[in-house]
């Protein structure tokens, strides 16, 4: 993605505090709040056990509206009772009470240690004092891009501006990722403005896709949070003609939206946990989409292949070896395994390769594996990276 | 399992040699004798990239029947094409020669190193040396299981005596483990010898079911090799009466030879690479047996939950949220979980624990992490270990 200047979409200011919740005192209260109630849609967790956030944001951005999202890192208010819903209730209440919307188009996110009650005094503190700091510019987006992080080391942000029938629409989006990344049918938190105007089922339906090539196609430890979630607000402040379902202008639209939802795909990936480098998995030739899927999560699952990828090793044994047990239907003696462009292996059997020259390549910041099963035209990808002493010095450090 | 001295069954001899085929000089060809055909049975991986010896080993073993097991280390001769299998065939030629036997009832066993041929000068010196040291005291089976071990770091043997109508039964094993360990109907490799009088259809069977309860609950890395192979010899020298499929008896040899299996299993996860301890993870509650597996592997497959283990971490959290996006059908509020004997979280909520006395628990060498999904019935186990930087230095600094 070309490098453009970020810029905050109209209709929109943010923030984000220090409120104490994390003990290290960085940022950890983020706000977005629009001037107007904004077309919105979302893409949430399928894991069974889920905080009272995404519980309450599923039933009010079920109509399609949203006004304001609050976000607080250091704590995921995960399996927190009656309790923890009712003081995710309170926060939205108290929002709405400041800027006088209705509680119901307050989305929350909370992310963070699972089990322990929010810190409910800490957080009403911050959002008193992120609500009077709050900018209608990229600084204040920039502050809240860096309130919602948690062990990511950078924050993420992309956008762009596409001109587009009737006035130009400009995309910012920001994210969070880093530990427990295995997003299915959404991603841990990832917040899309934009200006356009936009119909919600139009908004609705090419969010969903762009978050299903996108944010679903990362995965840092195979291991699904119970907070993911994606968050799209339209405020409709641009002069574009209104996008519907059946507009053509729709997919310039969609293909914009899926660039910046991309982009910070592609940040999370490569700023997992303990993360030196971004690897893109890449299967073809499979008989059906399952298999596809079933090959490219067999090689980003294993913790060998991803550690081979830590050592700059281009070990295609480990990636074959995958290949070979996840079920999917193969041509062995067609199979063929590219590393960072080079053909390790075809037909059946290693290919010579220069082991030095490719090591090299593999310590490059961001290259892709490719395989290719021989059995079909179908395939998939996914977003991952390497797996290194630092993510066991994260994870096993880390107390509960 | 009570500590017996091991003693080897009648009717083999055994031996182990450094024949430099590891460039570490440690010992890399293993060979078993039988001084007659023995009843024999086999299980393999079912990964669709195999060896040769693995194709070799299903098509010998096929009639019941082996009298010879040759392993080499150092090289697993996968994915060597036409030439890889003329060459594992020759090896079995080899000790046919040697020892007046059927080439078909050798059985043959690589690991190490993917893609590259065989060494078969070293190899076929090695047979030579290995040949002529023979013994049939605990002595050489000690010598052959220290042959067969790659990244392990210890020899892994096991043996039990049993009273049968007829008379005293014997079963020894060995067995290395170490990567790549996900058994799916076999493991690495693990060699059984009895001196027992059993049927080829009931060996079979009570083979399939001991490797089914023990080798195949063993998940280091949840990734399947192309290797694994387990095999068992009878060589009916002892005096007990033939067991056969109707036989009451049989059920006292299965659960000795069951006793063997697991304890061999549990010394390949207890010495995973880079591990400090062995986990035993227990899921009951489910409402099918497919649930329960699916509950278990999500939680020894996730590299964030044996982070924990390693740094004796009671996140009951990591444990609760993967059973969470499993698949699985779970009564959330109801969801119990246990941690080296300790409640850490029932009917959906934490318990309160000492989580300094419970990480000192977790430091022992061995628990287990028990889980009720509160579904239904079912259960299911893997035996696993914890995820050290040491499996990231062994898997990284590894060169291809």
């Amino acid at each position: 993605m070309k490098k453009t200047k970020l810029s905050l979409p109209a209709g929109f200011r943010c923030g984000g505090v220090a409120a104490g919740i994390k003990r290290s005192g960085k940022p950890d209260v983020g706000l977005i709040v629009a001037d107007r109630p904004c077309t919105a849609a979302g893409m949430f967790t399928t894991n069974k056990i889920i905080g009272p956030a995404v519980v309450i944001d599923r039933a009010h951005v079920k109509n399609g509206r949203a006004q304001a999202i609050i976000v607080n890192s250091g704590n995921a208010n995960t399996c927190t009772g009656r309790k923890g819903v009712q003081n995710a209730l309170a926060v939205c209440r108290d929002i709405a009470a400041r800027f006088d919307m209705c509680a119901d188009d307050v989305l929350i996110c909370s992310t963070g240690i699972i089990g322990h009650h929010l810190p409910m005094k800490k957080l009403s503190a911050g959002i008193a004092e992120v609500s009077g700091k709050l900018s209608a510019s990229v600084t204040g987006a920039a502050r809240f891009s860096k309130a919602i992080l948690t062990t990511d080391l950078r924050p993420k942000t992309a956008g762009v501006k596409i001109k587009l029938p009737g006035g130009q629409v400009t995309i910012f989006g920001c994210a969070k990722g880093s530990g427990m990344i295995a997003p299915n049918m959404a991603t841990m938190l990832a917040f899309i403005l934009t200006d356009a105007n936009i119909h919600a089922t139009a908004l609705r339906r090419v969010f969903r896709e762009a978050v299903g090539q996108t944010f679903n196609k990362v995965s840092v430890d195979s291991h699904m949070s119970t907070s993911d979630t994606a968050l799209v607000l339209a405020s409709g402040r641009a002069d574009n003609t209104l996008l519907r379902d059946d507009h053509k202008a729709l997919n310039l639209f969609a293909a914009a939206l899926r660039e910046v939802c991309d982009s910070l795909a592609r940040q999370i990936a490569a700023d997992g946990e303990g993360a030196t480098r971004l690897v893109t998995v890449r299967v073809e030739g499979a008989a059906t989409p399952q298999d596809a899927r079933r090959a490219v999560c067999a090689i980003v699952d294993s913790p060998l292949i991803r550690c081979a990828f830590h050592g700059a090793d281009p070990n295609w044994g480990r990636i074959v070896s995958a290949v070979g047990y996840c079920g999917a239907r193969i041509a062995p003696e067609k199979l063929t395994c590219r590393i960072a462009g080079v053909t390790v292996f075809a037909g059946g059997r290693p290919r010579k390769f220069d082991p030095r020259r490719l090591s090299e390549r593999m310590k490059q910041p961001a290259w892709a594996v490719e395989v290719d099963l021989a059995a079909g035209r179908c395939g998939d990808f996914r977003y991952t990276c390497d797996l290194s002493r630092d993510y066991v010095r994260i994870n096993a450090d880390y107390h509960t």
